[in-house]
């Protein structure tokens, strides 16, 4: 992996950057949509790739490994390969959908027991095992397994937590550095900061993640119910520690407002399931506001969808349809709705990237966070 | 509407004929993917369009009419604005889903009054609403309303019933004379024969729906749970009494094989969810026998999903992964099947009239039976 800053906002500390991954190039700040279960839900590969240009996609360990199963992966040659994705992968450690999605958990200095959600079968992740199931299922980026507290939480609480996940990502850096790719590239692995909203936690998990010497950093625990002002203000404190010549990755986040203002805090890499699970709701993000198409309003409204917008679904559909097909819960209105927001999230990237080259990213900033935040 | 027959087959009844609609060419025998409620579920317009060149699809007046409503629709243009479908469309007249979706519903003389399946609310159908309402949808081709019988059905019922559809008919089809198209086109309108599995019914019906002086006919009240000889036997007996130089529509048939058997009976268009709604659930029409992909014996084949299928899905997705994207209730397996099942439609109507054109159908009917009632 490679990573080089190609401009930095003298207003702020966004910049923009250039991820060299073994299956693709990857232009900073990026967005990463999700696909859990080794699909982004309701979008083929191919318009993910052509229609809306996406570079990098998010797999979720937890639920890869359990269906369809690690073993499957492996004999596919690897998730690019069993879903058909050429571009960058990254997958995440687990850890989030241990601590949040399965009934019965229990956590050790050993790892994390845990029930599948689907037959009940237990389990156990492990830093180590989790660079394993990581290395098989063979993405560009892995994470560190980690555990990611909840909101809220108390500092005794989020101490030991934090704790334990130092301790935990010793042990996966170990495995990692001791094993070897099981496919024909490199893989790297990015350490997760954690700590909740507490500045002191937050240090102390940056400079020991800081000083980890992996390829990249991500920040963990934030966008899982605090306030956003305590969202940005861990970013920026977490920032200020982490080194600026790696990309940092705030997992999770978030809205367009999110994700422009934390680009100005100097975070390179989103991940977050808003576009695509809130689409297939009905909710749609434009470069004026944001839509409810389940709204009477639109009832009869055959403009297009987003007549500023850049996918084929913007002009191939209107209002009126697609309040149709979502309220009718028919499966292309989600399609729909997903390659929207997905594409318009795609477009909001890209202009983030041009107004931090052009110097002008901290006004754009203030006059877009207006308009995204506005209701149609 | 113009319909002319272009080959006929030496051996059966089978012929090719081509069908000029006001958005398009029809080449028969010809398949229409169901639209229920304004959209083929999982699959773009263009897909449908472009990847799958589908002359004609079906629309459910039933449905369209609950939601979004004739009035939504009639400020649209039409279904085809409504929902950007460029090419040829027929809508069926609610009969069946009057019929078959609703509790509540009362038969009169006059008409069904039902109560929606969505929110309860009272309506009532009539043979002359029925007309006005399709004439503000705007389909191409629009059918008569009838009461589709169940199976199975007494005769005395059976007759009353049909008795009933042709007194409908009459009143129907002056609805129909008398109105002019909401829109810049012409329309047809289809009568459909009833009769359950009576032959002497089916014969009464045939002659009443031939006398019609319509462009086209349609068999209704068939692939409702009858044995497939009965089915057979009753289109047999119709198709010798409606007239050889008008399309003949057998509605809601059907497996691969019963349209061969069909189309080596003289029917000319076929309707069917079986595509779409089984692909949904797992089964997958091939050229070589049917796939239950959700079969443990996919897990681990990485092969394409179908080495001679000529959509994009075919072979850019695995067996084993669309398995898994079906088994893991992913939209995105959902529409991976659909495709590639109509994708499988195509080209069967496709080879159906090469076959015919080449005078070499019977045989290669004889054949494919057994090639597509296999179980891989």
């Amino acid at each position: 992996m490679d990573f080089r800053i190609l401009s930095k906002d003298p207003e702020t500390q966004a910049r923009t950057g250039l991820l060299k991954l073994p299956h693709g190039e990857v232009k900073t700040p990026v967005f990463m949509p999700v696909g859990t279960a080794a699909s982004v839900k309701g979008i083929h590969q191919n318009e993910l790739a052509v229609e809306l240009n996406v570079p990098i996609i998010l797999g979720n360990t937890y639920h890869i490994y359990l269906r369809p199963g690690i073993d499957t992966i492996h004999r596919a040659g690897g998730l690019h390969r069993f879903m058909n994705w050429e571009r960058a992968l990254l997958t995440d450690s687990g850890g989030y959908q241990v601590f949040s999605l399965t009934g019965q958990r229990k956590l050790t200095e050993e790892g994390a027991l845990f029930q599948s959600h689907i037959d009940g079968s237990k389990h156990l992740f492990t830093p180590e095992n989790i660079v394993s199931i990581q290395r098989k299922i063979g993405a560009d980026i892995i994470m560190a397994f980690d555990e990611c507290t909840p909101f809220p939480c108390d500092h005794k609480y989020a101490l030991n937590s934090m704790e334990l996940t130092h301790r935990w990502l010793d042990r996966g850096i170990k495995q990692f550095l001791e094993t070897d790719p099981v496919y024909d590239f490199q893989q790297v692995l990015f350490p997760i900061v954690q700590g909740s909203i507490y500045p002191d936690l937050r240090k102390i998990s940056a400079e020991k993640i800081a000083s980890s010497g992996m390829a990249g950093h991500a920040i963990g625990g934030l966008s899982v119910g605090e306030p956003e002002d305590e969202m940005y203000s861990m970013v920026e404190i977490v920032n200020s520690i982490l080194p600026e010549n790696k990309p940092r990755y705030l997992m999770g986040v978030g809205t367009p407002v999110n994700i422009i203002e934390s680009v100005a805090l100097g975070i390179d890499m989103f991940d977050c399931v808003i576009p695509t699970r809130n689409g297939r709701n009905g909710m749609l993000f434009t470069a004026n506001g944001i839509i409810n198409i389940k709204n009477e309003k639109w009832k009869d409204d055959f403009s297009p969808v987003d007549m500023e917008g850049n996918s084929f679904v913007d002009t191939q559909y209107s209002r009126a349809y697609l309040r149709h097909l979502i309220i009718s819960k028919e499966m292309l209105g989600a399609q729909i709705a997903s390659i929207h927001n997905l594409g318009f999230y795609s477009w909001l990237m890209q202009e983030i990237r041009n107004q931090i080259e052009k110097g002008t990213f901290r006004g754009w900033k203030d006059q877009m966070k207006k308009k995204l935040s506005k209701r149609l």
